[in-house]
């Protein structure tokens, strides 16, 4: 344990976690970007992110992850692994971590057969009406195979945009909390050079948890310091605090991140 | 379980988790780019990335994460909050997570103390030259401040230069294996198309594992099928099964990745 000032925890209503889902993000083929687009749609709904994991497409690493996650979070998002080819085996593992079983859903078959043209619908694309018993279906407007709601867990694609549609499409079923409020004030300022003062900020504003994330722009070093909390008066008197810091230590404080040059 | 073909999994000499930390990350302010950095490269030296995790600046939820992966993988990789500011926690949760002291070091201080100007290295910069008892440094050629190497687990910085820097640096301390070779065919075909055909391919060719990621581009559906093995022969092989495949579906069958469009 260190003696110095250690950033806050503020707590939130709620917590969450994403467990994506895929060899594809393990090998390095593809880029993640799910992560981010959950994490501000949960921060602007006052949902904290709390955890996230990646898995390979291995029943037994979904299973006990997912697992693991449903039972500490209030809710879990997953992406990845509900298509129609023999790498999705995302609904099965899910029917398994709940102990259900799997059947084609009536409901699901309706609005696949509604998509796609007469005689389509081959075995394989049913594969995708595959549902655990006691689930709800999450709306997929994009492509419209349909993603699963079960327990507090939500089951959706990995396409971003289907990913994000399906987002949409459950906002209702989750309860936030007042939104963290963050704002961010940055400077042409090494860390190391603010360190110091900025720790001792923090130590003063419990309710402020303090992040420094460090930049290298136009050949300069620099820090964007962003500062989250739920009071905006308590957030005007840290903004106050970091700007004159800024200003002692011979730079011009700038209001939310530097510009790209 | 299903009945249908499922992706194979193929073992490789040694396995490798990721543990990403930072708050920034979680609230989806900063894209995580380290994640792929590192999987590209363990790819390359036949190590198998098998999990990856993401977890808030709280220090046991790092040291808890910690000792659950670096008990289940050959490597462990960190990412993030080593720095010099309040937030950055790193190397005193992986020491707390080894059960070592940590203590200001002199090789680490020497390595600051010629990096910045006379006057320059204040406590708080100090702070960097913390290392947990027991550990080696990983060398740093971009920012100096260096990394942790502590048992199978490897601390590194968050900042992607600094991270792809200290990646190589300590490329000579892996044991890997043969690589696990890589090929893509992608074809203008909906997934939903081709997948009884590819999982047929799939259970045909146990030792090659199969994975198929749609994308659209050009207004029309596609899917990039990647296949990985060790044996050449055997890919080719496989090529020439899906090269049929799509051929039979009334498609082109692409090499490699669509080209942009």
């Amino acid at each position: 344990m260190t003696d110095h000032p250690t950033k806050s925890e503020i707590p939130a209503a709620r917590t969450a976690a994403v467990l994506v889902i895929g060899d594809e993000i393990l090998s390095g083929r593809t880029q993640d970007t799910n992560l981010g687009t959950i994490a501000r749609f949960l921060g602007a709904m006052g949902i904290r992110l709390a955890e996230a994991r990646v898995v390979p497409d291995i029943e037994i690493e979904i299973v006990t992850a997912l697992n693991v996650l449903r039972g500490r979070y209030d809710y879990v998002f997953t992406t990845g692994g509900i298509g129609p080819t023999h790498d999705d085996i995302t609904a099965d593992a899910v029917a398994r971590a709940f102990g259900v079983d799997i059947t084609e859903r009536a409901d699901a078959i309706a609005i696949l057969e509604a998509h796609y043209p007469p005689g389509m619908l081959n075995a394989a694309r049913r594969r995708m009406a595959r549902i655990p018993d006691g689930a709800d279906l999450i709306e997929n407007p994009v492509s419209k195979a349909p993603g699963i709601a079960i327990g507090n867990v939500f089951v959706m694609a990995g396409v971003p945009a289907v990913m994000a549609a399906m987002l949409e499409s459950l906002r209702h079923r989750l309860v936030g909390g007042p939104p963290l409020l963050s704002r961010t004030i940055s400077a042409y300022l090494a860390e190391g050079v603010m360190a110091e003062a900025l720790g001792a900020v923090q130590a003063d504003f419990i309710d402020v948890s303090i992040g420094s994330y460090p930049f290298y722009r136009a050949n300069r070093f620099g820090a964007s310091l962003v500062f989250r909390g739920r009071d905006n008066a308590v957030l005007d008197q840290v903004a106050g605090r970091l700007r004159a810091m800024i200003s002692d230590l011979g730079a011009e404080p700038i209001e939310g991140d530097p510009p790209l040059v």
